[in-house]
């Protein structure tokens, strides 16, 4: 049985509460929250003590954190969680900061316990039989990565002004996703962004639509599109082009019905934002976490990869900035 | 060259003449209508001769008439056609009475030129290849047919009137498409039928919405849905569950366009009526008489085949009518 | 806190145990089964005392049970439970013998606790929205249903012995579901059954493949179409036309991938039994029954509900078996 | 009665040739090709004459010239049968020179019978219906356009010598497609391609595999893709990403069936290639000219429309080639 401290209690960190407390080898014995009443809240319904961070980390009884807090503290976390001992699954970002996350990745060199980046999309069972399929090589060699990525709705401007803007806060998901389908990082990217959305995004520095153009050393293309929103939900596709053919990952509906009248044939939208959709990857995550913790499986996404994937939105960042291809190799 | 006379100039005489016209090996040379204005107009466009039927028969230069006149002249233009030493494409269905039907079947025994009857629906792209690939076993051995076969709106009542009922004017296509799908025919039908749509059809003898149930000597069973009213278009579909998987042809559609909004993804409906979802069955069916023609291949809808289907109907109607299953050897 | 008690640790106790112990609101505190390793395994898993059934009908504390059991104790269970005063959740069929079913519910006339029976499709997310909006009137009044229901694979044939028969043990579900989405019962029953997938179905005097048409006092048509056996999957479809369109409830796939190759286009199969794709229903069922039994609700699916499918059934079974159209007023 | 001349007796004369002569309101009198054999057989077929392409400019009695010759004639063509007074409809592109197109343009400037360039995408009846909605404002304001566009196999290389590039050659088409639904030109063209299908087309200096970025003026972002191998078919989609929604056009497939089974849920392909795809497109095609020539309706593709989508593939030309992003305004 893995007894597990959840450090932060908001939305995600309840999402992860859920899971934890539901599996049948882990059990959730303690929240943290510096918001008190949150850190009550969801302590008491999973039966679970009220702690600070430091009285978890301090715990010997407790085998592993769930980091759910702010990101600029998600580093300093994980670099205590690793000095306590403790296995460590983050919610991503690794941080905002490259450098930051690189001396996370250096101070944390020789951890005994598994560290794993919360990237919960590799966890979603059609994403992930897609990325099976095409390691089998069942649509042959891999070319051209399409990846479509949109929001239902904008977040409000003071999260956008303190969320290292759309690159790093939203398509990070996605260069991850590059990353876990094509099995390989890019040599350029190339990035172009727009605030058409919401001018209040685009006067606070960041911008809400955009498309990134990834080059890989080996001749293949990747392609994200994003946009903060889409009127009819949560847009999550994936379409892997190859030599014998092409792998496509379509949108969870909210159901099966359709209707058929004059005006034509209707039906359900996709799931509307993460919580749905990614209800069943968020499950598998803490499966593997749990393999990894109890089982000595390998992590499936590594701290590597967290810093790996920030480095990428860091190169669109700029690119989108300068109007011109970056190489990842002037980043990383 | 095959030069046809086309009897009957009404709407789906004009539907066949575009195709005999368009055909490289056919050419349309005459039209009769009992309407003169009709036939004129439609000669015009092809130019081609307006002439009595009487005419059409007694022209030695003619090969073959394509039989488009109101359904109660069908048998003695059979007859006729033949006797002139011509080949014949009818409409279906043969005749309302199945007694005369079984009399031009005999009078026509010896016939030396192909008569076929236009069932159209064995030639649409959709069901030729699911019949195609029930026959070569795709789906192991056939079990259960399912036929859903909606117009997308009721008739005048005046035409109900001398239609011959739903079963042998609608549903007599969903029996051939039953024969032709199941490659035998039906031992039992049984019939249900209602007149929910219009009052007025039921006040004229007839039911606008039907289930059929037939059950054939291996134990396969078949079922077909009717419905005189689709408001959402022309729908026309078929399934057929086997011991290894199962076969289903679908609508075509206006077009491929989606359109994803608050009020969910709304797509194109069904193509109209049979003008437009049938369009590619009319042309290969008259491609498959012209091969009966010109290069000896086999009918492949015989008069038999139309026979049958107007027995089908006969029993469905009678099964219909006094409430019990119907063996169609009480009817043949 | 409901305190609920398990009568039943099979395979469908264990899909309900999950539940119970994973609400907010109630808690499973007992097990029984006759097969005692059974009940100590599901007891154990989720902290549940291992009890007879006569201990747990006995125990005050216990507010409610859920009845698992083989289908021949059912009505005794559900009397000794409305006599004990507990609240009933009872797997369908209530019986297989109709007369039974309602002494059972002659019995249990003055319950003061809700007694509620498992049809549990009618808690599908997208069945319970295509009734909503049939129920809204989105497609004008409703005309005909059309039910499809069939199996990834036949049951061996000693459970078929002691079924009941395909009508009773299978096709029930879909009785019941005419009966949700049609708001109403059938005046007559035509069923014709066939047994092509297994003889040793046929020897035990049961069919493996069936359809049944039903007629209703104001003309509307209802049609059920079952196989024990579909290669591809657990196949659960609707369809209903009404005045103004139609609704269709598809199957639930196993994912969203598609696969793009000279093959074809190949997609995923559907969920592959009830226990995947109906593994939300489950879930809303029993929140149904919290909804009653802590609030209040009514019941959704009541006694007279498992009566009158039952009734259906046996109905059916001598439509097939006498090859006539049967009265629905003949059998209750 | 519109007589025309068909300029070009390849594959896609022939396509127009069949669209010519079976118009109701167009008659083909001559063809003429550099290769005698094709233009006297294409004559033949249609009962035209065989003549030079001089002759036909030279023939008063001719109103109309269908340019379907090879590219490098275009311009000089469209020159010449302005200069004699006919309408022209001509294959794309206009040239593989800009400057030559673009002195066309100059040189034509005031002719008084409509010119008109072949992007028959235009009048594919899923592209159009989805311009129509996006300009009739069913998603709002248009944000984000993404086209994909794969051929089926790449053409040899002795022809991709001589193609102009991919840019110029294929997604020259794509390009129109951005100008058609954007209702606009880019400012900025960004591009990356790749020669990681076939070895031999990157040693002839093209690439095979390319993503292109583009951004207007307003915020808007358009990104097209082309493959020149989609091992399931000709690939052919669109999406447009409004404020208010999406529209999508999905590819048109050879049938409805689908095939379960225990593989999973097959269904056909995407129609093979442009004749199959684009038949309907190219009716509509030249029904426009015919209204253009006959009834004074604007020309939907003006050779301007030409010469832009030619100054876009020169943009993205040089993007792919010197690594950054290329404004329009340098080339036009």
């Amino acid at each position: 049985m893995l007894r597990v401290g959840l450090l932060g209690a908001g939305r995600i960190g309840q999402v992860h509460a859920v899971n934890i407390a539901g599996h049948a080898l882990s059990e959730l014995v303690a929240v943290s929250d510096f918001h008190a009443p949150a850190a009550k809240s969801l302590a008491a319904q999973y039966g679970a003590d009220v702690k600070s961070s430091e009285e978890i980390l301090a715990d010997p009884s407790i085998d592993a954190v769930l980091i759910a807090t702010p990101t600029d503290t998600h580093s300093d976390l994980i670099e205590a969680a690793v000095a306590a001992g403790k296995g460590v699954l983050c919610e991503k970002p690794v941080d905002l900061s490259l450098a930051r996350a690189k001396a996370c990745l250096a101070a944390t060199d020789g951890a005994t316990k598994p560290i794993m980046i919360g990237f919960n999309r590799r966890f979603d069972p059609n994403f992930s039989a897609l990325q099976r399929a095409a390691a089998q090589g069942e649509i042959g060699k891999a070319e051209l990565l399409s990846v479509t990525s949109f929001d239902p709705a904008p977040p409000p401007v003071d999260y956008v002004k303190v969320s290292g803007g759309l690159f790093r806060d939203m398509m990070i998901h996605d260069f991850d996703m590059a990353n876990f389908l094509m099995r390989d990082t890019p040599i350029s990217i190339s990035a172009v962004g727009s605030a058409i959305i919401d001018p209040a995004i685009g006067a606070a520095g960041d911008v809400d639509t955009a498309v990134v153009t990834m080059t890989y050393g080996d001749g293949r293309i990747a392609v994200i599109k994003n946009s903060r929103r889409a009127a009819y939900g949560y847009d999550q596709r994936v379409e892997l082009l190859g030599s014998e053919g092409l792998l496509a990952a379509d949108n969870m509906l909210e159901n099966t019905v359709s209707k058929s009248t004059k005006a034509g044939v209707t039906g359900a939208k996709p799931e509307h934002f993460f919580l749905e959709r990614y209800q069943k990857a968020y499950v598998a995550e803490w499966q593997a976490f749990i393999d990894a913790m109890l089982n000595g499986a390998p992590v499936p996404v590594s701290l590597e990869d967290g810093v790996m994937a920030l480095a990428m939105a860091e190169a669109a960042t700029r690119s989108a900035s300068v109007g011109r291809t970056v190489l990842l190799s002037e980043i990383v």
